[in-house]
């Protein structure tokens, strides 16, 4: 009983606070999604502590987790093919980039601070895997704030987020190479064939349940049972990419996004994944960035280098992605766009660290630098990325 | 992770089944909640054991809750203020036969099973129990049903929602009054003052929120701000409720639909409710009635008694409502449809069973009764409700 009481006080706070922190941010002229995760950090342990007792953090993490599932599926319903297809090549080169050079930078990161150690040490996992923690981009934030500027359509957005997705299945096939160092169940041939089987169930299972749509589409045009079905098309490929191929739930989503944009009722379900999102599950989502953010834990030495490792984890993709932009014939603001989008780290980069202290090759204390990554990087990219378009906008009407 | 990745699962096999077995309960001529209970019921431990591990049945029910709180949301934003002020002196009437001739019946019952005890002890306020739990209607289904019918707003199907609320306030009323016999610390007078206090704490809160959404309704018309602070009021007061002042917490969400029922906006807040409730919520909150009962877990005996059980809960409802639907007015069909739609019980008579087993007035046994009689009342209920309305539509057309 106490539980679900709780829960629905939770949810009422949680829902308004977001509200209001995200209009005073968009008054501020920050995206909405900024103003929702600094509601959750209000709200948790860093200051007011209302939020979060161990008795509705779990129901709150599952309905974030809800949450992110929506708002990729939402994402790869408003993804164009076309554009897809178009950007495959570059997205892949700017992934690999945004892969490589984050984790050189942030293996390099720590052996700065405990020093140069030989490979094959546990010393040099652990800073390998500090590398791995920055590989991970999580699109989320910028998929949001892409769609408040109105620009997620075009060819730049859409690099982007082919770019992300690209990104995340490298990070997660290097995340297997390096914990397969240690376990010896994980080969990386296994990986790369369960990641390619993945896509080929998820693209035969998605084609038959095109079919269906396209076939409920002519005869019962915009009825209750087309989004459900695809809602739970977006579930079930999130559940079978995580659990039967090892790839992060966040694929499953946004592959069944791309695999439903062709259909005539598309931006029917996407409209109904929008108000199930806005009205309670987004706002749950971002608040729980910041809820899940102890500002208080933070001791001196964990701070400086959390200083380094947020500074590293946003330039290294920044100027990995951006240079990786650039050789793809992006100029200069364009490149840095692509870059400033891919720096945003998530939930992704904490399921890596979960991973990683499962697996012995993470110390507890790095997870606040992770957070603190997780919550600057969400409150940059989407400033950043405001300002980037509004110069355009200027240099447009010179 | 792994209790996330299996909410992700459960979540889209239930609202797949609910949306097929929905569909098919239409195509058999009966509503569609009935076939999203049985799809529960399907998924349950009575069956196939599916959905409902203990990773997620704390979720599942935290969003069934969520689920009937919009639902009465809903049923309060939908009513009509002159309709209830018309039919409050007939509901309070039907309220008051519908808690004490059930809890009458169900008293004798018990003793007609177990025998005649004198006033006092035990086995006295153990039969008491048993009439208490038959106390309380749960209009939820009803609600759903009436909504299919298209029948909500009439003046009978107003009689029946307010009845129903009616009702469960003076059925609050009895199990504190019952459970005190218990517990010292609880006085009859205090749920009185404590019930009328809270009337008065919704409706002054609710004006501010009111005069707020009307301001808001003016100067921001259909804005997501609206429905986001409409159901965050309807959680707040769903939560004070029970919190602070122990009524149920589905009176607190109908009480913010009622109050927010009269702004212009109202129509635009229940479709945005009503996005939420048939894609996620409604589904969980129905498919969980079928998901909490186990149907293998009947011996004999106890069945024996659940038979009992489920026909005096029934008719004494039906007979109780009706009688006193006729001294009001109402003709013998209109009469019947009241006593039909106030025989529902839901997850109320769950509340009061638990607070029975908490304070030692009734024995775990019994529960399996009152999920029986939950999913018979929750079955019947639409059927009959169907049955009875399309009778008058063939006397209409004669």
């Amino acid at each position: 009983m106490m539980d679900k009481l709780s829960i629905l006080k939770d949810i009422a706070i949680i829902i308004i606070s977001a509200k209001v922190f995200g209009l005073l941010a968009r008054r501020l002229k920050a995206p909405q999604v900024v103003g929702e995760i600094v509601a959750g950090l209000l709200l948790g342990p860093s200051l007011f502590n209302i939020i979060g007792s161990s008795n509705t953090s779990d129901f709150i993490s599952g309905m974030a987790e809800i949450g992110v599932v929506l708002l990729m599926f939402s994402a790869g319903l408003e993804t164009s093919i076309p554009q897809l297809k178009k950007t495959g090549a570059k997205a892949t080169l700017i992934a690999c980039a945004g892969v490589f050079i984050p984790m050189l930078l942030g293996t390099i990161l720590y052996m700065c601070f405990y020093g140069f150690s030989k490979p094959g040490t546990d010393k040099f996992f652990h800073a390998i895997f500090i590398g791995t923690i920055l590989t991970a981009t999580s699109v989320s934030i910028t998929v949001q704030a892409l769609k408040e500027l109105g620009k997620i359509k075009d060819e730049l957005g859409t690099t982007i987020l082919s770019a992300a997705i690209i990104d995340d299945v490298i990070g997660i096939l290097v995340l297997t190479i390096v914990t397969s160092f240690k376990d010896p169940s994980n080969v990386v041939s296994d990986v790369i064939l369960r990641t390619i089987a993945f896509f080929i169930l998820a693209f035969v299972v998605g084609f038959i349940i095109f079919k269906i749509l396209k076939w409920l589409d002519t005869k019962y045009p915009h009825t209750q049972r087309i989004p459900i079905i695809g809602l739970a098309l977006a579930l079930a490929l999130s559940y079978i990419a995580d659990k039967y191929f090892g790839i992060a739930d966040i694929t499953g989503a946004y592959v069944a996004g791309i695999i439903l944009s062709s259909l005539d009722d598309s931006a029917y379900i996407d409209r109904k994944m929008d108000v199930n999102s806005y009205m309670i599950f987004g706002p749950i989502f971002f608040a729980s960035i910041g809820l899940q953010t102890n500002m208080r834990e933070l001791d001196l030495t964990i701070l400086v280098f959390s200083i380094g490792f947020v500074l590293v984890g946003l330039l290294s993709k920044i100027f990995g992605c951006g240079i990786a932009s650039m050789l793809c014939g992006y100029k200069g603001r364009d490149a840095l766009k692509v870059g400033v989008g891919m720096m945003t780290r998530g939930e992704v980069a904490l399921i890596v660290s979960k991973k990683g202290l499962e697996a012995g090759m993470l110390e507890s204390k790095y997870f606040t630098s992770v957070i603190l990554l997780i919550v600057v990087s969400s409150v940059l990219t989407p400033i950043l990325l405001k300002i980037l378009y509004s110069k355009d906008a200027k240099t447009d009407v010179q």
